[in-house]
C-alpha cells in the first residue's frame, strides 16, 4: 500500500486504487460514543443506537507509517493508525470511544459483494447492512403479510438479517476489505462517493486484499479465512434423506430407494428423541441416541453403512435442564453464567437450556470429546446438523472475561471449531460431514459445509428458494466453498405450505449443488413430503441420479475448492469478469466453470430468461441447442428441466450431454 | 431565571427548578451536522437522518448573561446563548451546524404533555416524538393489519404522526418549554435524567414558562400563543350536520330535524362540486359554489338562515389546474414555484393542483379577499372546514426566499392566518366558524376551532374514537380552547366500516364537546349514516338535545376560554393537580371544571371504570348516585348513558341533574 501525504491529509492507495482519502474538509475517520439497546427474542434482535457523539477526526500527523488523528490541530490525538503491508492497525487513544466510522473511497459504477452469507442482495451497493449474527427472520420483506405476522412475534426479519454475517466485502475494483473485529458493525453502501463502515468498537485492524482478477482475489480470501477439506466420498452416492419419523424413517427410506432415489445418507434429527410442547414436536436437547424413539439405533446404523448409506444426526450448543448432560456440565462449571454467577438459563419455548461456554477451553474440550466425540462419532454418526450458534445472549458472563456483546458474533466460529475438533480427534476430517447455518469470520476454517438456514416453503423473493442462491454466492466469495439447503424449504407458518411444484423446483436446483439434502420442514404433517406423491418422488429420484451422474465433475470442483479455494457455486462474473452484465446476477450461478445453472425460482414459469456470458459458446443441456454468449436467451423450463447450460469447450462436455438422457 | 456558575459549567434554575445543568463531563448542548432524506407521498413523510457529526460542547465561558460554548478549552466557540428573562436565545457561530441537541434536566416521576395535538399519547414520557406536520396516518399502530395495509400505500403512520405538532411541552414540574423554531424537531422523553430536544437548525430561542399551578401555566401559554374568540351564538342551537349529497342534503336535513335533531348548521363540503376519480368522488378544488351540484344555493342558504340554520362549506390551500381560479392565480404569480421557476404542481390523485404561496403577501391577501371573502363569506357561508396545511412540498421555492423545509411546519399557521384575515375583513370574527386539523405554533391566534382530523371509523386504540380525547387534551394545554371531531370517524378502508354502536358512542362523546358535527366519512355509501337507522337517529337527536341543554354551561366555558385561555375540555389534573393519579388519564376529561366525562371508547362496554379525583363529591349524571372522589368506580355504561359525573357543589348542579330526563 502506498501512502501519499497532502498538506492537510493523505491518500492511501493499493495498486493505484485510492482506498482512503483524507483531508481536513473531508475526513476519512469519525469516532464517537453510542448507547445501544439490544433486545433478543429467540435469536431475533431489536437493536437501536443512541449516538451521543460523532466527531470527525480532521487533523492528522503522519510519521512514517503511523498516522495520528485528532479533531483539530493542537488537540490530543484520539486514534492512531499504523500501516503494515496491506493492513491498517488501529489503536484507540481515548477510552470514551465506542463507535468508529471509516469512509472508503467508492466509484459510481462499483459493485460490492459479500458481507458473509447474504440472503436477499448479492450486490450490496445502494443498501445498508448491519452485521450481527441472528435468526434471519421469517418473510424478511416488510411488504408481505407473512413478515407482518412474523414481526408480531418479533421474528419477521429484514433483508440484511442472517445467521452468518461477516465484515468482509469484495469490490468490483478487484480488492477486498475485511474488518477484524467481532463487534456489531454496519456496512453502508448507500453513498455514491464512499462506503461507510461503522464498528461498535475501534477495530483491531482493517485488511485489504487485491489481485488482478476476481479468481485470484477469492483464492487469497480463502487462504486468509481457511479452506474446507474435500467432500467425503460417500456424499457422491446420492442425496441425504432427512426424515424425523422415529423408526418409520427406515421404512420410508426403503420406499424412496425402491423408487430409484440414490441415497448417500439418512439424516434423522430426532435421533435424540422428542419433546411435546404446545408449539408441536421439538427435539430433546440432550445429545445422545434416544432408545425410546430409535431402539437399537447403533445396529441400524451398522446395517445402513453396510448398504453404503451413512447416518446423520443433530446437535446444537445448548443442553436442556432436564437432560442427563446438563448436571454433568453444570457441576463442572461449563455453562455461561448470569450476572449473579449462576448458570444462565435460556428459554427456548417451554423448555430451558444452559449455554455451554466455549470460551472456557475445558468446556469446549468436554463438548468435543464427551458429547460429539463419544456420543455421536463413536456411536456411528457420519455427520450432523450443527444447528444454532446465533443465540449467545448479550448479558451472560463468559469464561474468557470478554463482554458477551463482543463474543456474540464470534460464537458461530467457536461452535464450528468445537465440531471440527471433535471430528479431527477421531481422524475423520473430510469424512464426517457436519453442516452449519451460523457463521462469522473464520468459520471457513472449521465448517466443511454451510446450509442456507430456514427458508420459507415458498417462492418468495426474500425468504424462498431464490435466496439460497444469493447465500451460496455471497458466502462462496469469502471462502466457503460448499453450500446447500433444505430441499423444499423449512418454515411453514400462517398456512403457508409447500406445493409439489416448490418441492420439485428446489430438488432440481439442489441436484446442481455440492450436497443434496431433503428436510421434512418444521411442520411435516401439514406439508407435502417427497415420498407422498408419485410425481414428486419420481422427479426427485431422477434428480438424485443427475447428481450422481455429475459426481466425477463435482469431484474436480471439490479438488479446486481444496487447492484453490474456489467455491463450487460461483457468480457468473468470477469467470467472466470483463462482462459487467454478469455483475448483478444473483438468480443464476456457475456450477464450476463449465455449467451455468439458472433455477426456476418462481411459480408457474414455463420458460425463463437467462443471461449467457460473452466469450463462450453455451449448450442448453436438455435440448442440445447452442447459443453464443453475450446475450439474454429465454428457454423452456418445464418441471424437470431447469435452464442449465454447459460450455461447449468443456472437457466434461460428454458427461453434460448425457444429462438429457437421465 | 437564575444562572449559577460552577468551576466547569453552570446551572440554570427557574424558581428553584434546575432546568439546565452543564459541566464538561455532562454537557447540556450538542451540535453537529446531518443529511436528511425526506420523501413525501400525499402528506405522509418518510424521514431519515444521517448524522455525520454530533459534538458535545463541553467548554463554556460565562460573561454576564451570555454563555459561549466550544468543544474544548482553546477551541473556537461554536454557539452562544444569551439569557433574557425566561428566554434563552441562541446564536450559531459556525455555519456548518444544522443539528442542535439540548438536554433539559428531568425527574424520575415527571410527566410531560403537549407536543401540539397528539393522538396516541397524552403523557409523552418514555417516548420519542418527531414534530413535523403531516398526515397522521391510517391505523397508526404497527401491530394492526390496517396499519400494515396502509403502510403498503405509504400511509400507515405511527403514534407520533399528527397534523398539528408543536415544539412545546408542559411538565408536571409546573413549567412549560417552547422551542421557537419551525425546523423539524424531536422531543425525546425516553431518558430518566433528562429530556433531549433535537432541532434541525439552531433554534432562535427556547422559552420557559412557569407558574405555581397548572391553571396559571395554561393561562400563560394561551396568552403566549394567542386566544380564540368565544363560540358564535348560533353554534349552541345544535349539531352541525355534515352531508355531501348535493341537493339531497337539504331533504335529508329535514328528515333529521323531523326526528328531533337539534341543528345549528348544515355543512356540505361538496358545495364546490365533485370530480369522479378511480378512488371515488372527490371535491372540485376550485373554491366557489357549484351551480350544477347545488343549483340556487345562495337562496337556499338564505332560506336556511331564516330557520336559524347556518350553511358551512369547505376550502383548502390548493387550486386545481382545471378550475377557474387557477389561471388567475398563476397569471398573478401566486403559486409556489418548482426548481425551474415554474408553478409547482402537486398530484393529489388523478388531479393536479398549484400551491398558493402564503409567504407572498399579495397571494395571501388575494386568497383571503377573492376566494374566502368574496366567494365564501359574501356568498353566505357561516363557516367551513379549512382543510389541509400539512402538505407543503419541501422542494418548492417560496416568495419569502426561505427554505421550504423550514416553512413546512410554519404552513398551517399561515393557512390559519389567511382564513382569520378573511373572516376579520368581513367583521365576522367570533361569528363565522372555520375549523382546521393542521396546526403549529401560533395557530391558536388565528384558528377558532380545531377538529381532530381523520380518525378511522372504529374503536382502535391509535386511530379510533379514543384518540380524539388525547388530541383535545394535548392541544388544549397549549392554548387551543376548542376541539371537536367527526362524529363516527372518517376513514373507512380495507373493509373497515362504521357500526351503529360506534356512531352512537361517538355522538354521545361529542355532546360533551364544544361543537357537535357529523361527517359522512370518506365512503358514505359503504358506511352507516345517522339518518339511515331509526335507533341511531333517535339516539343522535337526544344527544343534540343534551348538547343544547348544556349550552348555558358551555357559554361560561367559552367565556373562560376567551378570558383565561382555559380549554373547554381539560385533563383531570388541571383542576386536581395534587392528585397525581390523574396525571396519566387520557380517556376521560373534565368538560369545564364541573363535568367529568368518561366516554366509552371500546366496543361492547356495558360498564366502564372511571377515576374520580379526590377532594370532590361526584354525582353520576344518569342515576344521581353520589361518589366520593379519590377512587376508581365502575358504572354501567349502556348506549346513551356514557359515564358522566358532575361536581355536587357546582352552580350548574340543577342543569346537570336535569340531563337524566332528556
Amino acid at each position: 500500500m502506498q501512502l501519499q501525504t497532502t498538506p492537510d491529509g493523505f491518500s492511501l492507495l493499493l495498486d493505484d486504487r485510492v482506498l482512503l482519502r483524507h483531508s481536513a474538509a473531508a475526513p476519512a475517520i469519525y469516532v464517537g460514543h453510542g448507547q445501544e439497546r439490544m433486545d433478543m427474542y429467540r435469536g431475533n434482535f431489536e437493536i437501536e443506537d443512541y449516538i451521543t457523539e460523532r466527531s470527525a477526526l480532521r487533523h492528522v500527523t503522519v510519521e512514517g507509517s503511523r498516522i495520528s488523528f485528532s479533531q483539530a490541530e493542537g488537540m490530543a490525538p484520539r486514534l492512531e493508525m499504523t500501516l503494515a503491508g496491506t493492513h491498517i492497525h488501529f489503536r484507540s487513544l481515548d477510552n470514551s470511544i465506542n463507535r468508529f466510522w471509516i469512509r472508503i473511497q467508492a466509484e459510481g459504477d462499483e459493485h460490492v459483494w459479500g458481507g458473509g452469507e447474504q440472503m436477499s442482495y448479492f450486490d450490496m451497493r445502494g443498501r445498508r447492512f448491519p452485521l450481527w449474527t441472528s435468526e434471519p427472520g421469517v418473510g424478511r420483506d416488510k411488504t408481505t403479510e407473512i413478515t407482518f405476522k412474523s414481526d408480531m412475534a418479533k421474528a419477521g426479519g429484514d433483508y440484511y438479517n442472517t445467521n452468518y454475517p461477516q465484515p468482509t466485502y469484495v469490490s468490483s475494483r478487484r480488492y477486498a476489505l475485511h474488518v477484524e473485529s467481532t463487534a456489531y458493525s454496519v456496512f453502508d453502501f448507500r453513498r455514491e462517493a464512499f462506503h461507510e463502515i461503522e464498528v461498535w468498537a475501534v477495530p483491531e485492524r482493517i485488511e485489504f486484499h487485491s489481485a488482478p482478477s476476481f479468481i485470484e482475489l477469492v483464492e487469497q480470501l480463502s487462504l486468509r479465512f481457511g479452506r474446507q477439506p474435500e467432500l467425503p466420498d460417500w456424499v457422491y452416492r446420492g442425496a441425504i434423506i432427512g426424515l424425523k419419523d422415529g423408526m418409520n424413517s427406515f421404512s420410508r427410506l426403503e420406499t424412496m430407494r425402491a423408487a430409484g432415489v440414490q441415497v448417500s445418507g439418512l439424516w434423522c434429527e430426532d435421533w435424540v428423541g422428542i419433546r411435546q410442547t404446545s408449539f408441536g414436536s421439538r427435539l430433546f436437547w440432550d445429545w445422545q441416541a434416544n432408545e425410546t424413539r430409535y431402539p437399537g439405533l447403533r445396529d441400524k446404523i451398522v446395517e445402513l453403512n453396510e448398504q453404503g448409506i451413512r447416518f446423520l444426526g443433530y446437535v446444537n450448543p445448548y443442553l436442556c435442564v432436564d437432560g442427563s448432560l446438563f448436571p454433568e456440565a453444570e457441576a463442572a462449571g461449563y455453562f455461561a453464567k448470569d450476572q449473579l454467577g449462576r448458570t444462565a438459563i435460556v428459554d427456548f419455548g417451554e423448555f430451558d437450556c444452559g449455554v455451554v461456554d466455549f470460551t472456557n477451553p475445558e468446556a469446549a474440550e468436554w463438548f468435543a470429546e464427551e458429547v460429539i466425540g463419544r456420543r455421536m462419532l463413536d456411536y456411528g454418526l457420519s455427520g450432523w446438523m450443527a444447528d444454532f450458534g446465533e443465540y449467545l445472549p448479550i448479558d451472560v458472563e463468559l469464561g474468557n472475561g470478554i463482554d458477551a456483546k463482543l463474543m456474540h458474533n464470534a460464537w458461530p466460529t467457536l461452535w464450528a471449531e468445537v465440531n471440527a475438533k471433535a471430528v479431527a480427534s477421531r481422524g475423520k476430517t473430510g469424512e464426517a460431514l457436519f453442516f452449519m447455518r451460523a457463521g462469522f469470520t473464520g468459520v471457513q476454517k472449521h465448517c466443511p459445509l454451510l446450509w442456507g438456514g430456514d427458508q420459507s416453503v415458498d417462492f418468495s423473493r426474500h425468504d424462498g428458494l431464490v435466496t439460497v442462491m444469493c447465500a451460496a454466492l455471497s458466502s462462496g466469495l469469502l471462502g466457503n466453498a460448499y453450500h446447500h439447503s433444505d430441499i423444499g424449504g423449512y418454515t411453514s407458518l400462517f398456512g403457508n405450505v409447500r406445493t409439489p411444484e416448490l418441492l420439485m423446483r428446489w430438488a432440481e436446483m439442489a441436484a446442481f449443488t455440492p450436497v443434496m439434502r431433503s428436510h421434512e420442514g418444521n411442520r411435516p404433517r401439514d406439508n407435502i413430503q417427497i415420498d407422498q406423491d408419485p410425481e414428486v418422488l419420481s422427479h426427485f429420484a431422477r434428480m438424485t441420479r443427475i447428481y450422481v451422474h455429475l459426481a466425477p465433475y463435482l469431484k474436480t470442483l471439490s479438488k479446486e475448492a481444496a487447492t484453490l479455494g474456489l467455491p463450487v457455486q460461483r457468480p457468473l462474473f468470477l469467470h467472466h469478469e470483463h462482462d459487467r452484465r454478469t455483475y448483478a446476477i444473483q438468480d443464476a450461478y456457475l456450477y464450476g466453470r463449465d455449467l451455468l445453472v439458472a433455477p426456476v425460482w418462481q411459480a408457474a414459469q414455463a420458460e425463463r430468461p437467462v443471461y449467457l456470458p460473452e466469450g463462450e459458446t453455451w449448450v442448453h443441456v436438455w435440448t442440445g441447442e447452442v447459443y453464443d454468449g453475450g446475450q439474454m436467451v429465454t428457454v423452456p423450463s418445464p418441471i424437470g428441466s431447469p435452464p442449465v447450460f454447459y460450455r461447449k469447450s468443456s472437457t466434461f462436455a460428454e458427461t453434460f450431454k448425457a444429462l438429457a438422457e437421465i
